[in-house]
């Protein structure tokens, strides 16, 4: 080849999605943490690849052992310390890994309510959204992502949208009151390792949807924005927000043939296709 | 042939899967309503069948505008009391129809919470468990099931698994405490039609739960008999009860391999296979 | 309560979704087969749901258990076959299990094509449909019903649908050429249990497929009737047919807004909601 | 806030998933295209986020339209060369649009036979991998990338994993036989966009696969690289290749217990966790 030589480029390996529940019993009042895990290691593995040598895999099956022996050692916490925890356990122990991915979906689970109070050890997945984290190590730079997603979300007035361009293929009628629904997926860039993730995540979360129901929305990508927005100026250790959200139509039913109105009332929920709007918001110069 | 003729045997046909969502909006504070709705009709379609003779085909089309415009003409409200009105509307508005199968699918939206207050027109999906219902009519008889699906609960102590018989593909080891976790799909059978089906549905979900959390169980039949006993005793509206329950396996990971301990606290939560546990518990007689 | 007491109704539990593969190793050309195996049993389980006593419980583990074994010891065969064989295992081995009904899904694979000869021993999953399989048995009656599903097929003309009845809520037009798709869910009881069910499969689904083809349908009922009736006619080994077919709805795009066309080619296809056809095909008298 | 003012990043938006089949009837044996098409388009649109202006914002409806109207207007084709006439039109046709990413899967159908010859307008869904395509456009540059997923395949020996390093958590056992299977998601950008893009999918797929089949695999590692050098080996259009292949695990089940041994005919195919391998493979200066 005229080109030069095939070679490796980037690569990664390790063991995806290890399903980790954690019970704490050291009182009658137990805590539950479910975790979905996934290693990814970066380094010097090409030898594997060239020659299949593997003196220098750490096997995924490793991977998946230190994560659940972990979690008995140091317990989990936050998902953002327990991979930060897997983190520089790889990339500090092994001389040859030189970066890590981590990422982690966390499922919320509530106590069963018996005669009106929280039972001790009876949960109930609660089935909102899943909270993410991704911690990334290269070197000795590290990265803390926070995240949500399947977030559904709908407000059934105060969004508008007119004023778009029309050419040969627009068709699309404008409106001034319309549902606006959609599922969020967010994450968020933190400027430090050292935080209270638990607190944060719950206080980005509670921003994000808040400013999804205030905002009056004159296009999807205004709301987006308005909500990475708001994060950033109420949270100094956030330094970007990333949105991808789907707009979810909700159409309204033409009831004209049966003789019948449709004030705003009867909609069909569509599946495919959807608008799907991605922007991220960041603080200048960062 | 020998054994006869080839007929046409049990059959039916409607519209699948009619995704409505009606806001409700006479104040300010918006209401939402959001099902997933199939019609199945049955009666004398087998000229359809065997020569393509649409005449007594109600279309599915049709089908799927008569949800829509009823929802505008008579509202929904409870999911069964929508399904009936609908059921009335086939059976006893086409000669030929003589039963349906109408079914739906009902998912739940909380108000965005905004410093505090709900908000009056934006909300997310709870993720929680499906509510589901099915009407069924045949002729003049008229059958009410509601049920809830996709309802994830764990008890991380209180269930023990032993004495069963040891054959010689048994390696399962005996346990006095092992977690219990399930994904609850759960249907019942009202005696009548003209209950307050949106009451009712909350009481039976809440003492499935209550019962799930409470009874110390020595095996996941026990559980579930419990969780349908329990239901009858406090519903006289009920007949009978039928739950079908996935032993959601929660294996202990071995740790011993790395010096530690695992006094019941680290799992891992395995897809499949699983235990698959059904049963009805219903009144002698009934 | 007036009805009665309260009792154990219809029930059963089993061990559902085990992962089967099989590979035959005799020769260098290795066989492969692919299986997921569901167990359910039926008899006197009544203490264990009453009582939590497990001493008639065999543990879902050990079923689990079994159908490895057997995979071993007897081989796989036909999925039939060795349902049947599992099913003798459990009904004939324990005095109180009194039935069992026992399925599988079976997946398809190919060899690679290796400088266009079939490899030995590297295969890919076909994808095409999933063939299905039920044995039950009841004391001493066995039922074998073979089935496949996923099986989407299409028709781009030689469909109609018109003469329909016309209510208040029909706006669908009449058609004398459409689009006609569906997903074809079909089960296939046999008269007998000691058939060639491999050829039958193999036999069953090309005619189900072939009539598909060849029918000029009116309606998807006619055509599903029509499945039904030729495999019947084919097949003496088969006593009924029933087929589930959504339909899956292709919408011809209006194109004229942008001055074009649309002589039947440019469709968009839809998700939901559909049509949902289903029916039951037999020997009168069967 | 000290780090600066808070502004619009990185963004795109356009309509996902259209839903588009095409067929083609110039003669009574008809063609069909079946796409799944999503557009994202990028560009000065921050107007939009940050004042709800939508005068830049070409519809998400709009190009939904364009997707269907182009089908009509100029055919489909490779699904490459459709998104390139798509991208196209909107980098070219609209001042501000700046770039584009317009991808694509493609779901294949094989004609369903009758009586040994193949329908003129009756298809199945083959079922085989979903073949994919992504054309990104910035400013007057364009790239192409093509690729499959959902190609499950298996290898039922010539695969070893031995000679990795052991920490505190290593409990894997070496093997010198195990099943290696996958399901291989690739991709691979091409040097060109004047290409016959239909004839390479075919070449890379039956490249991929075949070295898939006759590599004896020390780790998938070096599975993974031999396919994709193979591919840069014969493809001097092909600029580099990129794999993601889970480790899908077979587990040889221990018969032991049952007084049976295994040599390796019965394993269970397990779900989650499963290793995960990715990597680029390219020409050194490329």
């Amino acid at each position: 080849m005229a080109q030069g030589d095939i070679v490796l480029g980037p690569n990664q390996y390790g063991k995806a999605e290890c399903r980790l529940v954690r019970i704490t019993r050291d009182t009658d009042v137990h805590q539950i943490e479910d975790l979905n895990v996934t290693t990814q290691l970066r380094g010097d593995f090409a030898a594997c690849h060239t020659d299949g040598d593997n003196s220098r895999v750490v096997a995924t099956d490793t991977q998946k052992n230190t994560v659940y022996a972990f979690a008995r050692e140091h317990g989990i916490g936050s998902p953002e310390d327990f991979l930060l925890r897997l983190a520089a356990h790889f990339v500090d122990g092994f001389a040859w890994v030189s970066g890590a991915e981590l990422s982690a979906e966390q499922y919320a689970w509530e106590r069963i309510a018996v005669d009106g109070r929280a039972h001790d050890h009876a949960f109930s997945r609660t089935g909102r959204e899943t909270r993410t984290a991704v911690v990334e190590r290269d070197g000795e730079r590290t990265s803390v992502v926070a995240g949500l997603k399947d977030c559904t979300v709908l407000k059934s007035t105060g969004s508008e949208f007119h004023g778009f361009p029309r050419d040969r293929y627009t068709t699309l009628q404008e409106t001034t009151d319309r549902i606006l629904a959609t599922s969020v997926t967010a994450t968020w860039r933190y400027t430090r390792t050292d935080l209270d993730f638990d607190a944060l995540y719950d206080g980005v979360r509670e921003t994000l949807l808040s400013t999804f129901a205030t905002v009056h929305s004159l296009a999807l990508q205004q709301t987006i924005f308005e909500m990475g927005k708001a994060v950033l100026e109420q949270y100094d250790a956030v330094a970007e927000v990333s949105l991808s959200c789907p707009n979810k139509h909700h159409f309204l039913v033409d009831l004209a043939p049966f003789d019948l109105d449709n004030p705003g009332e009867v909609f069909f929920a569509a599946d495919r296709p959807y608008g799907l709007i991605q922007a991220t918001v960041l603080r200048e110069g960062a």
